[in-house]
């Protein structure tokens, strides 16, 4: 047939008929996935002594500056040399603190369905988290994030079940006040959403609301609460060398708490840290390290999971880029040193691109696809995200979510199953060599559940798709999106849990929320 | 930081003057990569074993139609079971013929700096082939292709180093007699590139031009072009359980000249395959071992690929479906079976989108990176697929390439390098805590080469985007197609060879061309 496919185009016509996406989204049920393939390993194991030797050296001999004065006092107990803010620390205690830290734990949000576990081979994914503006088509530009939209996205992160918990605001709702959005954003997350929580560490009053948020929506009792992970914070470093305030304040109130953090350096090659890969993953190792080593010594196996955030800017620009064959190795070799040390590991989907169109999703897909092959535990901004994290697009998140869904169909131990019915010997002897599988009790027993059905890819042939109204898929993306919205129920919640939210938004406010000077 | 980018988008300003695609590509010298990566291996011993066994049985006990003659009476020959049409071969033979195959070899154009490696860890892409009908932006809809079509898709072939092979016909030329077709197109493969070439096996009459027009191109002597491979061609089998006559007429053609060929069964599951995917492949290992096992009992230690083609399709439309979690899969089992067999592998880029927008790159994104995972050696249709093979997209060739050169350029050993300059102990102490690497001498010693340099991704910020028009990646993809185009040169040609090759094309139009009957 030489593949010119107008012979082997048997289905084209019936195509014509094929199911579009829709907020009938025929996702799969929840689950966690097992992420059950063997890790891509650029490192030799000289290699990845390499880079612990490297970060050993850096917290050695440089040390890491700690913009904390508990963290510094700490640090002086715990034996370290300590020069006002830089803090040096010898191998043996990294190593014997980084040694008690759990390789996989589990945090359990309001609805204990949806419990999540961090570690071992299971991979999660979560919605974008952070960014300070909002597109979608309707709008056509790009604007500041506004409450509703950021409840929209909420809502988003709840209909998917390929999204695994709630990252930080998917938009950041500028619309707000700083001092009271913490309250308003958790309030939407908690009531829209049934899936793990997370509070970002700006400051002590935020992150002591949104623990006792969680822990009100939850039902639970403070002893309840402190006794297993219920949320998480996630940190990143000030690359080069340096950890703020609040950031490691609020760490240290979570695992005080019973709570999970995840510290992920953010080391762009050619900027904040050195041009060459391994550089930059060796400081980013020595960043996260520093901290997890603190926190082990405040609370010895306290839930801590390293995140790699290791890009390269544009040298010409200075522009980061992102899903680039070097962030793609950042993230596998530090998918290796994560194993080293026996800790899960963070990464991310992410793209510079500035719309949700191809260069978008071949970027995202390479940021996912390495997350996937790192050993990823953890994979944060896997839905929404456009320029660079600057802008939080529905349709992306839909888009995003097909990928996502395919990447947990992918790992469904039945597409690569092999026993007789599977080998189908017996039903290729039945079709012949003048048959078709469609019709055989073999294909009947099995079509239903044999193959990932999309929502939002159009596999129709172009004359079908062009008579649907030749709709590209940013906006097919946007129908879905809206259908989602409009058919959008709020996961069931106790009227005495909502109740205790309520009075504690109110009463905060009245209190005036959180400083703004952090 | 929270990951709140505003504070760490230092680059955002400088990136206003980020370098945009165009024709000066910026693209790596020519060379063949090396796939490093372990294969991704979903199938344990077990089930590489049964579906070993399986596509024995197949050989065996239900056996493969050959409608070509001359095959059956090999067939006969080589003492196999033949009845009519229908031919079973015992596992001890196929194992015996199969095992002459080489591992690896070389194909060599007219131009010998182009000299491909098939095999190892080799990993080569090439362009679209075969479909009928041609689509751009400036068109705004899908047309039957052209000759000038065709030829422009092959100056892209020429112009981009990704691509190491000019496959098929980059788009069918319907404008031209299908009797003198291959004379035109070949002429112009053969004159705008000096890649290796393909013949279709569309009868003896085309492939015996074929071959008679690479060795003018490339000035040998009848036994200098025997004497090793210089082209090759690709057969897919009827599936299922069928070999036609032509394929397997070219194929004979071919070998017995010392070229190369690629089998390459296309088995969609639920369609013309078993709904299971370790069936679909099962029956595509036999369907490719059977026609291997002729042409090296024919002519043993003949160069042959392995191909895997298997998809499936929508169950609910019959429309094929590519790029999913079960191609994945299948591409990656059938690359444990091509090993275990011996074989060099072929695999695809493909998609089912019908324009060059975010689930193209998504799912042509997957299938490109199962062909990695697989450990494929050939790539097919690497670049510029829309519609399951039915449109050749300029913009998707443009878009794809920039994928590809990502793929290449994440094979660069200098990526994962853990050398102590790599590992930058000292230029992280240098910068320390307060300072940036732009400006260090370790980072001007590299910045040149440390990045992959993208000429098709817009990689500025939303605003200096906006400013520059709000460029959408497929228009900008249009800018660069014409650009190309519009700077292309030819790659130098002897004038005895360029004159050898019209005066052939002249005199077998006045012969009539080759029928069309076939």
């Amino acid at each position: 047939m030489n593949e010119q496919p107008r012979r082997r185009r048997a289905g084209g016509r019936a195509a014509n008929t094929a199911r579009r996406g829709g907020a009938d989204l025929h996702q799969s049920d929840w689950r966690i996935p097992l992420n059950t393939d063997a890790p891509t390993e650029p490192l030799r194991p000289e290699g990845v002594q390499a880079i612990h030797e490297g970060a050993m050296r850096i917290l050695e001999e440089i040390g890491i500056d700690y913009l904390n004065p508990e963290a510094i006092e700490i640090w002086k107990e715990a034996g370290a040399i300590v020069s006002g803010e830089n803090v040096r620390i010898g191998r043996d205690f990294v190593m014997e603190m980084v040694a008690k830290a759990p390789s996989q734990f589990t945090i359990t949000p309001r609805n204990p369905a949806r419990e999540i576990t961090v570690g071992g081979k299971h991979i999660l994914f979560g919605n974008v988290s952070s960014p300070p503006n909002y597109m979608d088509l309707s709008l056509g530009r790009k604007v500041p994030g506004t409450r509703e939209q950021c409840a929209n996205l909420l809502r988003l992160t709840q209909a998917f079940n390929c999204i695994h918990f709630a990252g930080g605001y998917p938009v950041e709702p500028v619309d707000v006040h700083a001092s009271v959005r913490h309250l308003d954003v958790l309030f939407d997350k908690l009531t829209l959403t049934d899936k793990v929580a997370h509070a970002y560490s700006l400051g002590p009053a935020r992150v002591e609301d949104v623990m006792e948020m969680v822990r009100l929506a939850g039902g639970l009792s403070e002893d309840e609460f402190r006794a297993r992970p219920h949320m998480y914070t996630n940190i990143n470093s000030s690359s080069p060398l340096k950890h703020d305030y609040p950031m490691i304040d609020g760490c240290l109130r979570l695992i005080r708490a019973g709570q999970a953090v995840m510290v992920t350096p953010f080391t762009l090659a050619g900027a904040m840290a050195p041009v060459t890969m391994a550089g930059a993953v060796t400081l980013s190792i020595a960043e996260a390290l520093s901290a997890i080593a603190l926190f082990q010594y405040v609370r010895p196996g306290c839930p801590c999971v390293i995140g790699t955030f290791t890009s390269n800017v544009d040298m010409k620009s200075g522009a980061p880029a992102f899903g680039t064959p070097e962030y793609m190795r950042a993230t596998q070799m530090t998918g290796q040193m994560a194993r080293f040390y026996g800790l899960p590991l963070r990464a991310s989907g992410s793209c510079a691109a500035n719309v949700p169109d191809g260069q978008a999703m071949w970027e995202t897909g390479n940021a996912l696809w390495s997350a996937v092959q790192s050993g990823a535990n953890v994979v944060y901004h896997a839905a929404g995200w456009l320029e660079g994290g600057l802008i939080a697009s529905p349709e992306k998140f839909i888009m995003d979510c097909e990928v996502i869904s395919m990447i947990q169909r992918y790992f469904e131990p039945e597409l690569v199953a092999t026993e007789p019915e599977d080998i189908a010997v017996d039903a290729i002897r039945e079709v012949g060599s003048h048959g078709h599988f469609f019709g055989i009790q073999h294909t009947q027993d099995r079509y239903e559940t044999a193959f990932y059905s999309p929502f939002v890819s159009d596999w129709r042939n172009f004359e079908a798709w062009e008579l649907g109204g030749a709709v590209w898929t940013p906006e097919r993306a946007h129908r879905v999106y809206h259908e989602i919205l409009s058919s959008f129920e709020p996961p069931p919640m106790a009227d005495a849990a909502r109740g205790a939210l309520e009075e504690f938004v109110i009463r905060r406010k009245e209190e005036g929320g959180a400083p703004t000077d952090f």
